[in-house]
């Protein structure tokens, strides 16, 4: 009798801001079971718990052995102290997340950064295979980062790197949620499209934003699902932060000199009307001959990058 | 009879957007002649034979066999077309330099940015011996960059990277030579503590830096001597321009996470005046387990940093 030997699968999990993406992926990275909760409102040790149960409830759905279970989380990693140093959207600042982690789940628990998770998927499976030198970007909340430096996914000396949401894009400007000013995420991120649709709102109170906003929340997702319905100033409020974005690629084009930026996170959903203003600053502002090497392109996993390379993760980490 | 063998030497040059400094170098880093010559009011091929002669010079007084000389260039290198690409402080853009360099001397030559041989040096024999994740900023005309990832040097996809000096540090801020606006060596150079002290004493033409300048030029250098001299006017325009390096090393620090960052070119000249408030300000705006995680020196070898890397660079391509 031969038995069906069911795929391999991993538990993926994306922690952000202001939600959590969990998935049963299996080794092809077929998705196989999806659960979506927000983030907020809750302790350190409740969103911990609500974590634990997210994870168990998508590998009781999972259609094999579950190899473990991966998670991408937007806080700064001190790799020194083995804890969460910070986490400006995120109630999990000074947790050793993995160990704590690893008391409520059966499986083999895998931690890193959600910038990093989504960079590995990326560079493994999606948008910069193979590269040699490409930066991740993931454009939610805030703005996540990683980097492939050398044909090596790095994390910096205390595996805190790739913060690229907090380079200073204008010093003295805006407080960050960090402590910082005028940091890049500020400007750029998903919160930023949504605070451009606000001043709009305000600006042109019947403008069809404005008035779309009467029974729901005005956010960057609403911005972006009526520009693709060619709204023309929600359009405009996108290219501004699309512009913005540019800006801080300039500073990383001209740093790390990568033949690859990849953008997910959750403004990607904004597309080219957030890319094509982004790159156009890249080609007019960054040094000529780093700016003409280098694409900037969506995320192949699109929002999904940062949950498919936690599990991507673990499946290394149980040497899949 | 026993021959008394005389030690190897390299050349070493640094070809910055003022000035260029040569020397015979020794295996054991022993400067034994320098020549130092201004690299402006000449065309590409007029400096390029001044800069042959200068090496031509330094061998003839070497205490021993020449095995090669290195340049370390202020220009953005395209590895791809093996180019010099752009090089926004000197006439060199276009020119295939190492091609052009070879048919006029007889010793192997060897060519890398400046900020890159730099860090070399510093990472090789001075502050970041031993180093697995280190930054170099050479500080002069412009701000120069070098970058240790994960015990490596870094170059990027094309050569061109870590040019620090070109990060967006005020978007929509002023132009940069390079055509992008808001660069990070605007603010924080020795050009920027020169511009600080010109605004000094067009503030107040009665001050001791007004009547200093009166019979030289008032440059950075100037501005430098006097606050060292104890001119609280002086000190306080470079203490702004060191805050502006921190707000800079701000970005670095986010992004690259590194342990150290190293300081060099001819404006570490102003030591601890320029590197106090630069350490302030990350120590404020940073990421805290980023911020403290990293160590802000002057370096070991100061303004002659690029002429030791570009040695160093020598030594290592002749296998010694």
């Amino acid at each position: 009798m031969v038995a069906t030997v069911a795929a391999n699968c991993a538990i993926g999990v994306d922690v952000g801001g202001t939600k959590v993406l969990v998935a049963a992926i299996d080794e092809s990275l077929g998705v196989h079971h999806r659960v979506t909760q927000s983030s907020r409102g809750l302790d350190g040790t409740g969103l911990l718990d609500r974590l634990a149960e997210m994870v168990r409830e998508a590998a009781d759905a999972a259609p094999g052995e579950v190899v473990g279970a991966g998670f991408g989380i937007a806080g700064i990693f001190d790799g020194k102290a083995g804890v969460i140093a910070s986490s400006p959207h995120l109630p999990l600042a000074g947790l050793p997340f993995e160990a704590m982690m690893a008391e409520r789940l059966e499986v083999p628990v895998s931690v890193d950064n959600d910038g990093n998770t989504a960079m590995l998927a990326e560079w493994r499976h999606g948008a910069a295979k193979g590269a040699g030198d490409a930066l991740m970007l993931t454009v939610g909340t805030g703005i996540g980062g990683g980097m492939v430096v050398g044909g090596r996914l790095e994390r910096g000396s205390s595996r805190g790197g790739a913060e690229f949401g907090h380079m200073v894009i204008e010093f003295d400007g805006p407080l960050c949620e960090c402590g910082g000013h005028g940091h890049f995420e500020w400007y750029a991120s998903g919160n930023a499209i949504g605070r451009a649709g606000q001043e709009l709102a305000a600006r042109e109170p019947g403008c069809p934003l404005a008035l779309g906003a009467a029974d729901r929340p005005l956010t960057g997702a609403l911005v972006t699902e009526m520009a693709h319905d060619g709204d023309g100033g929600c359009i405009d409020a996108i290219a501004q932060v699309g512009g913005r974005l540019g800006q801080g690629m300039v500073s990383l084009v001209n740093a790390f000199n990568p033949e690859l930026i990849v953008v997910g996170g959750g403004a990607i959903a904004a597309g080219e009307l957030l890319l094509g203003p982004a790159r156009a600053v890249v080609e007019s502002e960054a040094l000529p001959s780093l700016g003409t090497n280098v694409s900037i392109v969506p995320a192949h996993f699109g929002a999904d990058a940062g949950m498919v390379g936690a599990a991507t993760l673990a499946f290394e980490a149980a040497g899949a």
